[in-house]
Order: C-alpha cells, then structure tokens, then sequence
C-alpha cells in the first residue's frame, strides 16, 4: 500500500493553506508564527498536508508544506510542526478532509472560564456545525494542554464531541476540522464566533 | 399578471448583492456561511432575487442568486435559503426593496440581554433609521427564534415597529430592510453601532 | 472682500476629503452616512469644503464636497450637511484648517459614563494632542446634543478647552479639528485612541 | 573603528522598517504618530536606523528613516524621535538587531491594572518568546513613564526580564526586541495577544 503525492499535488495543497492561513492571520487568529492547517491527500496510507513551523501565517507561499504520514512524520524531509501528529490524528479519528489549529483570544479566554466545556444552546449558529438550532445542549469540549502530542491527543480523543467539530485546548488554543479546507475554514469561523458570543455572557 | 425578469436583470442583481454581501462578510458579521441578502426585483407579482445557500459570503458571484417568488420559492431551479421566505415576507410586509439578514454577535448578545426589545433613546444615530435623535424611546424588537418560516414571519408581523426597519431574531440575528441595498446597507450599519454601543451599558 | 475658489480648488479638497473620509469609514467611524469632514479654503471671507450630506463615507468621489460660507451656507449651491455650520463655527474659534467629526462608539460610551467631561492624565499619547505626558489632567470636554447648530456651537464654544483640540457631543459622536486634515486626522486618532483606552477603566 | 553605512543600505533599512510600520499601523497600534521602530545595521560602533519622527507610521517611505548612533543621535542629519535613544539602549543591552515600540491600548489598560509587572502562566503563546508553556510564571516588566530617556532607559534595564524581549511602559506602550525585524514583528504580535488575553481575566 503506496501512496504516490506528487510534487504538484503537494504544491497545490501548499497554495490553498497558504490562502486560507493569510485569511486567518488577517483575523488575528495566527498571531507571531502561531497555528498551523494541514488537508488530507491520501486515506491509505495517510498523507497529509501541513503548513511549515516557525513561518508567518500571512506569509506562505504555496512551498511552505510539509507532506506528512499518519504519525505527523516528515516523508520527504522538510520541518513539520510537532502538532502535525495531533493533525494526523484529528483527520484519522473523525475522517476530516482538513484540520485547522489557530490561537484565538476568545478560545483561551472561555476555555479559561469554563474548563470543563463550553455549553452552547439556541442559537442559530449551531446549525452552521450541523446542530439544531433549538432546545439541546451542544458541549465543546475544553482538554488541557500538553506538550506530549500523544498525550494530548488522547485527550482530544477523549474528550471530542462527535457532534461538534472542534476542540478547545486550554491556555492554547482551538482545533477544527471538515470535510474539506473550505468546511473547516466555515466551522471555525463558526465555532469562533459562538466563543466570542460567550464572552459577553454575564 | 407576470413578472418577466430576464437572466440579466438577475445576474445584474447579483452583483449588487455580491458586493453588499462581501462587505458584510469583511465586517465578520456573515461568519461560516451565514446570512442572506434579497433585492426586490418585481411588485406585482413579487419577485425577489436572493443569495444562494450554502456558500461563503465573502466569495459570491453574480451567479449566486435565486429568484424568487412571495413564498420565498425558487421560480426558475436553484436553491434559495429557507430564509427566502421571510425574505420575500418582510419585502411585502415592508415595502421594502431590499432585506439584509447577518449574524452579528452583538445582535444576539443584546438580544439575550433585553428578551423584550432593545430601547434607544436620546441618540443622534437614530437619524439614521428615520427617528428623531432627542426625547423619543425607539425599541428595535426581539422576537423568538424558529425554524418554521411562517411561524417566525408571523411574529416578526406581530412585532415589528413601524419606526424601526429592523427586528432582532433571538440567538440568530438580524433582519435589516430599506428602499434599496444601498439604504439597507446603511440601516444595518446603524443598528449595528446602536446595538455595539449598548453593549457597554452598564 | 471676496473669496475666488476656482472649481479645481474645491475638487482638489475633495479629493483629500474623500480619502480621508474613505479611512475613517474603514475604521467603522461613520457608519450608515454618519459623519462629515470639512478644510478651510480661504479665511477672510471663511470659506470651508465640507462633504457632501446623505453619501456612504467610504464612497465619496472628489466632487462630493460643497463650498460653504462661514454660516455653513452653500456658497455655489450643493447640500452641505447641516453641520456644516459648526464646522465653520469650529474653524472660526479655533482658527482651525479641517475638522472632522465622527460617530464613534468609543466617544459617545464614554460621554455617557463622564458627562462632565472625561478627564485624562498620565499618558504619553495626550503628547499627540499637544498636552504635557505627566502631572497634568486634561478634561475633552462633552457638551449636550442639539440639532440647533448654533445652539450646538454655543455650547461648544463654551466648553471648549483650548488645550483639547476636540468635544465630544453626548448621545452623538465627536468633533476634532486641526491645522490640516492630516493633523486633524492624527488629533482625531489619538482622541478615540484616549477613549477607547478608559472603555477600560474600572 | 568606524561604520560606513551607504545611503543604499539605510534606505533598504527603510523600505523594512516601512513596511512594519504599515502592518502594525493597520493594527490600530500607532495611531496618530505614535511608536517607532528601529533596526541595527552596525555592531562596533552601534548604528541603527530608526524611523523619522513625526510621521504617519502607515505612510512611511524608505527614506523616512534616521541613521543614529549608540546615543541615538542622528550620524547624518535627519530628526531622529528622542526615543531613538532608548532603541539604541534597547538594542546594545539586548543584542536585539531590532526594537519595536508601539502604543497598543491593551498594554497600557494592563499596565494599569499590573503596575507592578504582568505575570503569565500556562500559556503555548509564551512559547513565541521562548518560554515553556507550562508551571512557569513568566512576567512582563512594567516601568514607569518618564521623558528623561536615560531615567526611561535605567529603569528598563534595571526592571528587565531575560525571559522576556518587551517591557511595558505605563501609561505609554510597548518596547519588544528581537534578532531581526521579523522576529521583533512576531514578539511584538505574540506579547500583545498575552495582553488582550488578559484584559479578559475576572
């Protein structure tokens, strides 16, 4: 069982996480050289794309990706970020297309307040993550922090809400994921929105 | 009677709503594929053009429009938003020429706030929306949120003031209406600043 | 005593009017058509390019400007803003070369919270303002709103401190002016910067 | 020992130091004139270019920029701000090839609220000035304010913590340093997400 990404086929990938990281960085959610994105290109093996460490997010040109195996490991060289293993894991675990890791304010702010989870009811947004808009409780669950990517991976695995496509990872940040960079890019904004909602909770 | 609204007409109101759309969606307030924007393109019978469902705000084209009839019904295929019912209700309602609906955090914040309407007083922005800016409550209702296109018609016909072009939906957002996009623009931006400025009541 | 503005004149402050006008309107301080910007073309008789009334701020051509007199009337015709009248007030008083007046949240919250005035001390930026960095307090005045224009103005004069080249009107926004609009555009930065900052005060 | 700094080399300085300013003036963090920014081109003797005094910091040019010695007086001619000094200090201290200062209002809300220093913990973002992200208390100096840029400047390195390239100056703003432009963009982006963070602490 081989998998066979070209160089274009990677360099392609490397374009659109370059475009969707300069939109997240113009939100403010990619501060200094924070966060990183990666999409699948293959299922078996697994293969995927993650944006290069130690680069400014607003700033990558389609070259700055990293082709990556099921346990975050570089297959062709360059320098993954160690959070790729936690990206692998995410899009094995849910089947996700795309994962997005960014540092928002509003997601370590509430994960603060609320450490145990983030409970979300009635609001229409929630449909834009595939919940009902009435009358049920929707958790996004908050795991603590680690620098063990598989520790914290198994937290996330833990802890993760299948109705919900994002995690909490408290005093860091938040991982998303969809079927595809566009899916994920929508549930974070999403999943972004109903935190900064939150923060005006009295 | 029949409303013949050529292809042209249509896509040329497409890019009038593309454009108001974007500008919305750089404002954060259509997040993830939020919201919907209709212009009136016939009274009699009541045309409407909407923006399709399902794509990001920020990146529609002329293109990504509906037209619809007073039910909120596609005429010629397509897939309008559930929302183009109430759309086409409130252009009715209304007399309105165009309707603007977003989901602005602050809109919902408030909302949850004053459950029985929002109350602005003694503010020169409420020129802005045709009321005097001295000695005169203006409450922006809140109605209840629902899934049912007719039940929340209903109660925004039920609520709605006169005086105000615009109706809080609880844990949703805002429908906004004016004479043309243009002024609709303006109506939401100033309902907007009003509800941004009340959240700093104390 | 006459005033000879050629056409070009008053289209070359246009110009510089709409841009400025076109960043403020970025910055979310002139929503809806709020706002107007004015520069002084001439002293003796006062004669002043105020922008056009009813137009969005971030869509202003060159020739969206009236020259007006220093009752604010037009002098060529055109529909100044009613406010242009204490936009010449302003330039009269203060010997001032542009003035812009603005709709802030930041201004108007905190007119609300200090409506003797909002009194600032201790901070660098009041350098920005012509004020001593230390030891010193400085009051920006807030005057009551009125749609009397020359009741306006008299309160303004009234309650102008000379050391503050700004008011803010309660329930409205805010008037700021300088030698230039490039001044008045630094005086009015630094002012809503002041703001926003004791938005923090506890 | 002497330091020949061409006239190309200091503009290409200013085509740098131009374009970090426009970033963080889009930011909001130098409104009005405020802030500077200051790159070393020599070690032994100590140059630096420092931006130009008085200027929008969005508009810079490369020539908009002063070539100062360890003193921060201008080699060559030119107005240097009398911040320059303080770079200079910044940078012979440091080792920092460059130093940041900014007028952020989330560093002068939390210099208030922490006069006596910003203590953060348990944070991934501390990783982006090199601190571990868990169990350690990381604090961000704050000093107090003064004209005298010796007395500004022995009170920095006097209140300086190794761990951490930035200091706070209360009622004033930012200083950040680091190894390059870059690297000084990225601790300034990172240090200023450390305090908007905390403005939300109850």
């Amino acid at each position: 069982m081989t998998a066979c990404i070209s160089a274009r086929e990677l360099e392609e990938a490397g374009a659109v996480l370059a475009a969707e990281s300069a939109r997240f960085a113009s939100f403010g959610w990619m501060r200094g050289t924070s966060g990183n994105l990666s999409m699948v290109l293959s299922r078996a093996p697994l293969r995927l794309a993650v944006t290069a460490s130690g680069h400014d997010k607003g700033e990558l040109t389609p070259r700055d990706v990293v082709l990556v195996d099921g346990q975050g490991a570089a297959v062709h060289g360059g320098r993954p970020s160690a959070e790729a293993e936690l990206h692998a894991r995410v899009a094995a675990l849910t089947g996700a297309g795309a994962v997005v890791h960014v540092h928002t304010v509003a997601s370590v702010a509430m994960g603060r307040r609320e450490p145990g989870g983030i409970v979300f009811r009635d609001l229409e947004m929630l449909k834009g993550v595939g919940q009902p808009a009435h009358d049920v409780e929707v958790t996004l669950p908050v795991i603590a922090n680690s620098q063990d990517m598989s520790e914290l991976g198994d937290r996330l695995e833990a802890a993760r809400n299948p109705g919900m496509p994002a995690v909490v990872v408290a005093g860091h940040g938040l991982y998303v994921w969809g079927a595809d960079p566009r899916q994920a890019r929508h549930h974070t904004e999403v999943v972004e929105w109903l935190l900064e909602l939150e923060l005006f909770r009295r």
